[in-house]
């Protein structure tokens, strides 16, 4: 018999092979290795941590079907996303024999997916999986298409037992805190089961209210409808609007939120008059709304946005630059967040400055920038949040959650921002078990990076400890107010 | 009498220094060297392989005159082209003088190109060079002012020996397979020549149409009155334009072409009714296009180059983002590709929506991406190939295909879109006695960055043997369809 | 009685820790670590070297107040301005309490200043302030709260000896020659002073006219009839203007002066008419002059100082790129240069099109371009400075003055352009006592550059050696027509 091949995770993996480097980084790894993880910004579902019930499925329910990082790379290579398990929204609508196409064979779609595991070669995607399948569900063999089964049937097994269920692997993780990412209009139920279940985690909510401002998103008159019914007010007009948006912003921080969320597709900024903001809204009401209103619109929420956070002590996040559902045919296929949103050039010097001239030097508000265009690292980001006080630069995002990403990040930014205006990491991950790995990625690459400084003669070591500990744990947790 | 000084050309260059990682680089090296050169993108001019006379001339005329990023550094120093042998194109037409600049003797040509070779120090010209001298004519001396001469005549008689014909270095060079790059009216008599000779030898053409879809080529109407020549089919207006096209790809295709290349300022896609085609065709047949119709026209032959492809199974390459012939006196004295051409930043995300939207997702197509803007690697090009089943991505191209410009190349692409979204290496080239020197520098490069992960505990050996094999050799065989 | 923690500066410092590399980086080090400085660009006040009276005040007074890269990062953690004693400029004007609000304590100042200079940690400004602090001050103690008062009285008992005196330090620092930067209109009576002094140092005036021909400057009347008072020529219409600038740049030049240097947000070069440069001055002159005016005159400006340069010898800097005074509250409260000029994006390709098919292929003309946007490096100045014989291509500068900056210029620029084609180094600073710093920093940097490309097998130590008294000295000397 063939001894399978294992799985490569060695104990000094992300660290440079100079050997006195790579002595410090380890040394520096083992002081934050085992810290708890803050999780301030994220796209985990409450309903699993919120209905005791909750069951993760198949492997390729919890690994597979809704992980877009996965599934882009082998529909580029190709394979249709039915023949991976994606549902079709489009069923019940127009096609009804698109149902028949989506595979609904777990073992097959599973099956495809570790035949081509090498397309995963050098990709961060390729690092979290291999570490999640190690250290969570304990598989030693290298994924290929002759271990899949296997593979499938240990995980599975695994899934089958209650140390699997999400709220175990929750305290397994070490999680501290975990922060979901919910629409203006979400009345935050499984948060409050959560908290009425007496289990002493803490799950906060995030108020992301892009629906509900950004005017061209599609079903906007639904969502403002919905605003009004769970706020209690009416938006019939600009007025009513913001109030209502106030009235929630006070519940999810009621609710235990300290941050809200917004994305665009530029950071453009400018400030309208109640009558203009009005005027557009109105607009917007009858259905009328040109693309030019919801620029407009949407540049001026966000410097409301700003205004509430001011008064309110919510951290604001902004996430522009995607240019979301690229591809048409998937979108109308499979619905948003498939793998399709593709970033483009953004710019924030011009943009941003109305909101920092009227707001960015006032130290109540905590604005976290984040960017897909690593041009801005170095030319305006760093620039801007090493002056404003109100500034703080987010950690590497999406595409840029890697090992690489991570070195491009710290070398543009620090020199001219340092440390202390980043806000530390956040994994920002639909994939609930793939936390751990992520946050290990991050301290065993900033730990390194920080090593390089040690032996180049930049940093001595008692400041390199301090700053790995910031890196890991320190920064996230003031930035996002958990103190 | 002194030692003159050495070439250095050791045989770990290339590789980092730490001890692990080099061990690694080299011992991936190895598997790799001798493979066969597989060269799908190029300017070598087919005479060379199809005159069985052909002679190279003198070292300066095979080394120096043709070759725009030798005489551009020198240029760039103060030194006139003239002085470097360019023949100037202006002579006979306005400037009966202007000959007379020109420095015909080779020897002193060389002897300028020696005493400023120090201008190469840290190039990748400069890398290219030096292997050129010591392996393809043996010259182990530095090239110098004082062994400039010495150098010159070693050169000269190789030159004139039978084993260094084109022929004979191509079987040397160990070339599988060699494409050049054809215009869309070229009747391919030297591609014929080579099928007819007997020579079991693979050089292919490559369909290039820019001459006759980008309007504002000089000399437009010339090149459509060849097209109707050479295919029989008079391009009166837009249907006869795309049923001439169609016959010369069918034509290339039999010729031996796998693929098509096209080259515009920007990666603008539109698609245009026959109807507004045919317009704007007819305005440009009267001499009366505007800009705005050949930036539309450009945009819409992508398109149908596109759905072409589909049809007819040629693999496309798209080359934008280059300022043609920047320097207008240099253009008007020398013509064009003379070291002037600049590169202008680069927008895909949004410039390529329409063809990828229509095109993107079939699988019959392959569209080989090429940028001169590195911002676009991680920003756009990677997500887009790591999205849509059409997409790859070439190598570096032009001032990238270098050390640094490989492994930003490495760095920024394959996390988002791995390597197998990535279409190999092509040499670019039309220095024909640089190929082996360009194939060896990737080589090396790449086994170096593999080394790299492998050290880094990112990938095992097996992967790493797989990858150094694909980049080398397989992928470029692969997605250009040599298999 | 606890030792308090010493500063961590090793001989060793910024080199790469792997043992070859570093071997050769000392090695080449140590043959330019004793050069004398060539500082061809900078914002020295000459009050300092003019006025042998002159004393630098506390330690605050010459460390912290004039210096941006300092205060800025305080600020951004939210320390008012005030709080570090930055004299407000509005305190006459409107706000009579603004003064009280200034802290005037300059112990207490210093006090926040070491309390929070954990915030440079990983930066430039922290690396030059600990080498300024231990090499011109004798500091041994790492500044921190605890520190701080005694290492002031450390830095204030230096200041009050003779050799501390700014002449003294100029000898001390070995620096060969030093160019200060200069408003068109300026009388040059310090350098008077100085060369009247008899002290037998290279103290030389730069021209830059940016308040009389960039329209938009405010008070631009008031510079124009200061223009013509230190002119003699009254500034009436644009031909009167035009001789104005060449009478200043005369008189500059024999002052000393071999440059000039220019600001402009963009490098937009474009030429004016006579005639219509006249009208735009005339509306100018009465206060009408459009944005648009402004841009193209200044455009038309660039063009004119290019050619004025061909004429009289004068080298031509160009720093585009930066938003002045982004933050408008600190700009109303504290002036310009207060820490919030912001980066833009910046297109050199097309906005230098014109300047240099005028006058790029002449070899009188020198022109350095220098960038905020390190994503021109690769794509724009390169391939131009690797082409136009007038253009030469500045060190990293202001943000990029690092030792990643430098890294990243190197690597991206070295590769087309090769390192003749850049122009050595420039310490850019207003910050008097870090000139060692910065120059050490880049010859560091630039040597364990060249180690790795040595180490590599891209470069010999013969080469190596002359790349590095290049970059550290020969190439600035040259550049800025010193020898």
């Amino acid at each position: 018999m063939i001894t399978r091949p294992k799985v490569l995770l060695p104990k000094d993996r992300f660290f440079g092979p100079e050997a006195r480097q790579k002595e410090i980084a380890q040394h520096l790894y083992a002081s934050v290795a085992q810290l708890p993880l803050i999780c301030p910004h994220g796209h985990v579902e409450p309903r699993l941590l919120g209905d005791p019930d909750y069951s993760f499925g198949t492997p390729t329910d919890l690994l597979l079907i809704p992980d877009h990082y996965v599934f882009r790379m082998l529909y580029s290579q190709g394979i249709p996303l039915e023949r991976l398990g994606i549902p079709r929204r489009d069923v019940r609508e127009s096609r009804p024999n698109a149902e028949a196409q989506v595979e609904q064979d777990h073992r097959r779609v599973w099956q495809i997916f570790a035949e081509n595991f090498y397309l995963f070669r050098g990709t961060p995607t390729g690092i979290w999986f291999t570490h999640e399948l190690r250290d969570v569900f304990g598989v030693e063999d290298k994924l290929t298409g002759e271990s899949a089964q296997d593979i499938y049937d240990q995980i599975a097994a695994c899934l089958a037992m209650p140390e699997f269920r999400p709220r175990r692997l929750y305290e397994r993780f070490n999680i501290e805190v975990l922060t979901t990412t919910d629409a203006a209009t979400d009345t935050l139920d499984y948060h409050r089961a959560i908290q009425e279940s007496g289990w002493p985690a803490r799950i906060l909510p995030t108020f992301r209210p892009d629906s509900v401002v950004n005017l061209n998103t599609p079903g906007w008159g639904k969502h403002i409808e919905t605003l009004g019914e769970v706020s209690g007010i009416e938006a019939v007009g600009y007025q009513t609007f913001i109030q209502a948006l106030e009235s929630r912003r006070a519940f999810f921080k009621k609710m235990g939120a300290t941050a809200t969320d917004h994305a665009a597709v530029t950071p453009y900024t400018t400030e309208l008059s109640p009558q203009e903001a009005d005027v557009i809204f109105q607009r917007a009401l009858k259905g009328q709304a040109t693309a030019e209103d919801a620029t407009r619109f949407t540049g001026h929420m966000l410097m409301e946005n700003a205004r509430m956070s001011l008064e309110d002590g919510l951290v604001m996040q902004l996430h522009p630059g995607s240019y979301r559902d690229h591809n048409i045919l998937i979108y109308e296929r499979f619905g948003i967040a498939m793998g399709a949103d593709i970033p483009v050039a953004t710019e924030y010097t011009k943009n941003l400055h109305p909101l920092l001239n009227k707001y960015g030097n006032d130290t109540r508000l905590t604005l976290i920038l984040f960017t897909l265009d690593e041009t801005t690292y170095s030319r305006e980001l760093a620039p801007l949040a090493g002056h404003y006080p109100a500034l703080r630069l987010g950690p590497p995002w999406w595409f840029y959650d890697s090992p690489n990403g991570m070195v491009r990040f710290l070398e543009q930014v620090v020199e001219t921002a340092g440390i202390y205006n980043t806000a530390g990491f956040n994994d920002d991950t639909r994939a609930y078990p793939s936390i751990p790995a992520r946050h290990d990625l991050w301290r065993r690459v900033t730990c390194n990076w920080v090593a390089g400084l040690v032996a180049r003669g930049l940093l001595d070591m008692d400041d390199a400890g301090e700053i790995v500990l910031d890196l890991a744990y320190r920064l996230a947790k003031r930035t996002y107010k958990f103190e």
